[in-house]
């Protein structure tokens, strides 16, 4: 038996413990809290000997960012705990249920996964985040996350395991990987037998190659190309802030958008203010012929490329379009299935629009930086599902259980 | 672009019409169930070359039984669609909705998967079972059924999609594979991008195939080994009738029982009922030592093997257990995950087994057999999952649906 595989049959017994322990479970999510503001030295001294050697290493100023833990950001984690403990327990609910003409009693009620699988990077936070969720849920979790990372996550893990066991909990039900090389993660996507689903959370290298190489069903997460479809019913205003909001308050986030597309009898009005409004931050527009007609040569001609990128950076393709449908093609071809809004005021528009587009979230004048668990109201998220199976868009607590049916009779017989 | 390639871009442009197509939908529905009776001859004359060519094959008499199709079996066939038809429509459905603080209203809505792919066995009913499932959850299929039942699917597909046509639907809703090589079969696994989800439907071996080769996500069906413990305080009578029912009725099908767990309270006159009963068909015992002890050397000794064992067949393991939770170890041990029994007269431990034991359906007091769309009023079926993502049990139209959140506000930023 491999580390990992040991690691998978501890955590079946302990999910199967975990499965019968409902109040437990939430005393111990309020006690993993406590635990991670009460070590809150020890995790800040790991974190500054990642954020040492990520230094030594030359990690770039935005992953350092990411990395990087503050008093600040420790409550914060503690909160995000807090939030989701106190969220009704998806455990148990009875999703619906009827009585057959033979009289069997048919229950579907939300159970437990199992055991779940995450691979993930730099972000320390999602180890608190995942394991909170994953235990809300009734879950056992094994997190794998990113070398620089690493002794964080350790101190962070090892504060959650001691509240669990306190609690009289397996402490099991949370399990950081050690190992994090490559191979690691490669024995982590043929663990089928002990993990239930495995969930990538990062870019879109890692995502990619867990999608393609994984043997455990896997929960697709995160690429973003998003776009705004400015009708020529639009409010212009509202479209430069939607837009503005939508590209520059976090672009290098998945639900920041990538391309704006423009009806044709509202582009001479509506793109001169959204470029007005994006120059504040020195947006770089890279537009197709009839934009740079409009706007000058200042903007960077857009080629197929631009259309397909998913920038996240301060650049935004733009594409005049000579009606909603050529819009609603555009975003068929291009849209990774993630956030797609349109800026109407047209009633029929808007109905066509949400109906047509398919993707995780479709939005009606409003920015879709909103596609967000916590935006969504679930407290936390473990990630943005862009798949259809399972689960779509922001999954938290809820998106990780399964059901079973309990059939109840009195002798029935076929 | 090879030909399955290309069956994929028709199947998603299909698709996409298929989505905007509400009432059209059920229309075609009842049409390919009228289309399929109105074909009853050119079916039956391609499924008579399909059996003659079977019979050279030297094909087992219980496999051409499946195989063979007759007046009565066609019209169940249409009568299927027409029970998928008659049912309500999942497409649309807001499974929840809210307002959230800023005033934007988020509303989970049911929307088709896209385009669904199946690969599956000998009977050619699945054909007109799984185009009318998917097509009623507005989702394309492709087809690819066995080489054995060729030309009884062409004609049944042929049938259902000059239907489609005559309502103006586009024919590619519904595709059949011609190639019935292996070479097709792994490139229907390899075709991400265009199909959303793969259903295999058949013998172990092929779904152990498509689950571990496949890059298009999987919904696992099928494999049950399935139990029934019989507690001590079961009425003997009621345990003995379930056990034949779920043992013999039909004994091919996964929702029937390969092994009882028998408490050692009620062994000594449990067993005997038990195997007179089975007596009547012929049932082979294979037992642990306890069992022998009661029921005599008759009984073959059960190995570790029988415990695994989808028998499929006339034969029963049988085990005598101390206790309720050795039941439950023994079942967490070796079930599939697909159907398991407990019978009693315990509301306790009726409560514990149901709550403690995960499988798709969980049974106090009644057969196995149940486990069935059909039966659970699904109208017709697309498979009994055994896996814990999207969906678990039996599978019909609403299972073969995801859902978007469609956002819309007034010009909300974040």
């Amino acid at each position: 038996m491999t580390a990992l595989q040991e690691m998978g049959r501890r955590a079946k017994a302990a999910a199967r413990e975990l499965a019968a322990a409902g109040e437990l479970r939430q005393k111990a999510l309020f006690a993993m809290a406590g635990a991670v503001e009460d070590s809150k030295q020890e995790i800040l001294s790991a974190n500054r000997l990642d954020l040492d050697q990520a230094e030594r290493d030359g990690m770039s100023a935005p992953l350092m960012d990411r990395l990087a833990l503050s008093p600040d950001r420790v409550r914060g984690m503690a909160d995000g705990i807090r939030s989701v403990a106190a969220q009704a327990d998806p455990v148990g609910q009875v999703v619906s249920g009827f009585l057959r003409p033979n009289g069997l009693k048919i229950e579907k009620v939300r159970v437990p996964i199992g055991v779940i699988g995450m691979i993930y990077e730099a972000r320390p936070n999602v180890t608190a985040d995942a394991a909170a969720l994953c235990l809300k849920a009734g879950n056992a979790v094994i997190l794998r996350g990113g070398k620089e990372a690493l002794r964080s996550n350790e101190a962070i893990a090892g504060a959650m395991r001691g509240a669990l066991e306190a609690c009289g909990l397996n402490p099991d039900c949370v399990q950081l990987v050690g190992d994090t090389s490559r191979a690691s993660a490669v024995e982590m996507m043929r663990l089928t037998g002990y993990l239930d689903v495995l969930i990538p959370r990062g870019g879109q290298g890692l995502i990619r190659s867990v999608v393609e190489n994984s043997r455990v069903p896997v929960i697709q997460t995160g690429a973003g190309n998003c776009h705004v479809y400015v009708d020529n019913s639009a409010d212009v205003g509202m479209a430069a802030e939607i837009i503005f909001n939508a590209k520059t308050s976090r672009p290098s986030v998945c639900n920041a958008i990538e391309t704006i597309l423009v009806h044709r009898e509202i582009a001479q009005r509506a793109l001169p203010a959204i470029q007005k409004r994006l120059d504040e931050k020195h947006v770089e527009l890279r537009g197709c012929e009839r934009t740079r007609a409009i706007l000058g040569d200042g903007v960077v001609p857009a080629t197929e490329d631009d259309w397909a990128a998913e920038y996240l950076d301060y650049i935004l393709a733009v594409r005049v379009v000579d009606s909603m449908d050529e819009a609603i093609r555009h975003i068929a071809r291009y849209s990774t299935g993630h956030s797609e809004v349109i800026v109407t005021d047209s009633y029929e528009n808007a109905r066509r629009f949400t109906a047509a587009v398919d993707a995780a979230a479709v939005y009606v004048n409003a920015s879709t930086r909103f596609t967000d668990g916590g935006e969504f109201g679930l407290g936390a998220e473990i990630g943005i599902s862009t798949q259809k199976l399972h689960a779509r868009g922001p999954m938290g607590a809820f998106e990780l259980t399964s059901y079973k049916f309990i059939v109840t009779g009195s002798g029935q017989i076929r």
